[in-house]
């Protein structure tokens, strides 16, 4: 069920498979850097319309062309395997 | 002056510089294709963000996927400069 | 089930509850008018957030500060249930 | 000049006019609190265009229904005009 909090075990195996996101204080985290305020609000509303589309929503925040992002599962107590799949779509979102 | 509507020489002149869009009814015309909605409104905002940035809105549809834009000068009474310079950046809004 | 098809009756029933919208070609259909394009920017960011979450998703344009919305299911071949929902919930949405 | 860093006593005078807003840390800080997600990204999306439309953006955090805006002059080195002028704009789109 993907509610269910991820094991230490879980999330190193999954973190694996998920590059550019790191664990700080039992979150998934990552920062993005675009070429400017437009670049970087276009890329939130993708997420934000990412993260409605699963009821899944992130803690971030903006400032001009950088955006920070973290995940975690509040009703779980921690990583579920939700906060990979959405991280995982945000990943598949980046501009390349 | 962006104002300033456009001559059917400058018009042609500053079109081939514009790759995907035509002349229909005397707008600027281009359609795009996404892979669903979320990619399609994620580029509609930034396209937003351009077109208030430089106070110069598009006449523009979508459904589903598909984005249609139309754009003209109506103070101008066709096409202008300013027309030109917002489907420039449009254009260069497009993922690749 | 919300794909189905309604009847005719049940059209003329559903929209006794749905003030301003209309129906035009079968399709549902109502016409705003915000402050300027940022009130309908942001307006139409709403609905697109509301469509995303229900998997349901409007045809629509918008020009500067208007915004006209077309509600139909392609997959039921009419309207249907979920049109009148993502209707009620565009209402909803409306600045007062 | 909108640049300009304001005085303390300029600060003070121009706070009186700005309901919800506080100095925290030499900054404009309000927070906000919305029904949902989708309320408090579309309010986020009509901040953004404003921000755009100024060419000076917020200091910002959303975790839900909730944001926290935060407003400096970077290149003033403290608080200018223009983030008075945003302050104003952005208590102006506030759902009422």
């Amino acid at each position: 069920m993907g509610q269910a909090r991820l094991t230490e075990e879980e999330v190193s195996a999954r973190s694996r498979d998920l590059p550019g996101w790191s664990i700080e204080d039992g979150k998934l985290v990552r920062a993005f850097q675009f070429e400017d305020f437009i670049a970087a609000f276009s890329f939130m509303t993708r997420v934000a319309l990412c993260a409605e589309q699963r009821n899944h929503h992130p803690e971030w925040e903006n400032v001009y062309n950088s955006v920070t992002i973290r995940l975690t599962s509040h009703d779980a107590g921690g990583l579920s395997e939700r906060d990979f799949e959405l991280a995982a779509a945000i990943n598949a979102a980046v501009p390349s």
